[in-house]
């Protein structure tokens, strides 16, 4: 018996219509999909695409602790890679499902190192929620020769300035409880106005706000801000 | 008669199956389908969707000059804007295909800005060609808490310096005759041995190369390059 494949598959920012048809098509005919968990059981991931998955897959949740200290996540890794390399041995195929695109800042990146070697594992891109939040802003993220930055929120207050000091695009991830940080970056580089704050991108729920427009104090979640100062000639 | 609706819907880099269900869907019903053609007459964004679009649908080809000054090219995109706004004036809805993500370095963002004022405009997300490259490369893009920098080919050699100086992750678009002075920097930032250049990707004739290993001379076509010095430990 031939060993299966794992396919690391993007399924979008959240909207189940932006999911490719090459990742519906191997979501919809897997033995094993995996997904990761949060504390609370919940995966995000799943849920874009609860009516492709066939009822009679195998579900394998993951949950991996969101701790600094990276060793309890790297035993998790361990353990689910193990998991999954359990079933590829006996002829299944794991499809691990991946909110936006797997290999932008994800977490099965971490699965896949585990895996490549002994097993066929092949990435599937999705859409990330960078090019749905500009979507749905109705701006660029980018054009023309402009250089555009993606910057985690938790970089420090100097690195942020560093980056973002004579920088026309930018899109910041991760914000989260570091929005005032971010905030006070931007207006000291002039680039303040020209941000918007998108949250929960093509999901219920979803809000667009000019970023100062945000109320001081207020924590905006699951959230990316889009900094374009490419000005009206896009 | 109430006038139609412009969808700007992403095909993602080439594999017609990395096209989302939902721009499957608004091409298929798609009463007139506006797509970039080059000077050959040649639509890489039709090709990817030949498949999907209706027989019954009327088709607008829109040929924009490539040349350095911008008067050419803002003509021609005056010019398709008022076309398609005849369409959409006669209730018609049109969807102007765009290669990878509409607001990702497109050039549909030109008729959006036209067309947005006077008609109701949607965007479509699509797969960007960078997170296509990542996967068929087998390496993430960007992880943790990485700064990403999208740099285009065409920057200055100075400019090309201080961006990647002290960089982990990045992807240089529009290569092609720049190649010989990225590949300079990248030397002179330490990084030429953690860069590939992926040419077509997701498409026939798809070609993945260490960056080092292009012979001195070669002019990669169509093709974008990633960095990623992340070390083993993604």
């Amino acid at each position: 018996m031939s060993a299966g494949t794992l396919y690391g598959v993007g399924v979008g920012p959240g909207d189940p219509e932006l999911v490719t048809l090459k990742a519906a098509r191997l979501i919809r005919s897997a033995d094993v999909v995996a997904y990761p968990v949060n504390g609370a059981g919940h995966s995000f991931a799943r849920r874009i695409v609860a009516d492709v998955v066939s009822p009679d897959a195998d579900h394998l949740p993951i949950t991996v602790p969101m701790k600094v200290e990276r060793g309890p996540a790297q035993c998790a890794y361990d353990d689910a890679a193990e998991q999954i390399s359990m079933h590829l041995r006996r002829g299944k195929n794991v499809v691990f499902l991946c909110e936006g695109d797997p290999f932008f800042f994800g977490s099965y990146m971490y699965i896949h190192q585990r895996v490549c070697g002994s097993y066929e594992c092949e990435v599937v891109p999705g859409v990330t929620s960078l090019t749905a939040c500009a979507a749905e802003l109705g701006r660029p993220l980018a054009a023309r020769n402009e250089v555009l930055k993606v910057l985690p929120g938790p970089l420090g207050e100097d690195e942020l300035l560093r980056e973002l000091r004579f920088c026309q695009s930018a899109a910041i991830i991760k914000v989260g409880r570091h929005f005032e940080k971010i905030r006070r970056v931007l207006r000291q580089c002039g680039l303040a106005d020209s941000a918007w704050i998108v949250e929960a991108a093509t999901n219920p729920g979803q809000k667009i706000i000019a970023l100062e427009a945000v109320a001081e104090g207020e924590k905006p979640y699951f959230s990316t801000i889009l900094v374009y100062s490419g000005g009206e000639n896009w």
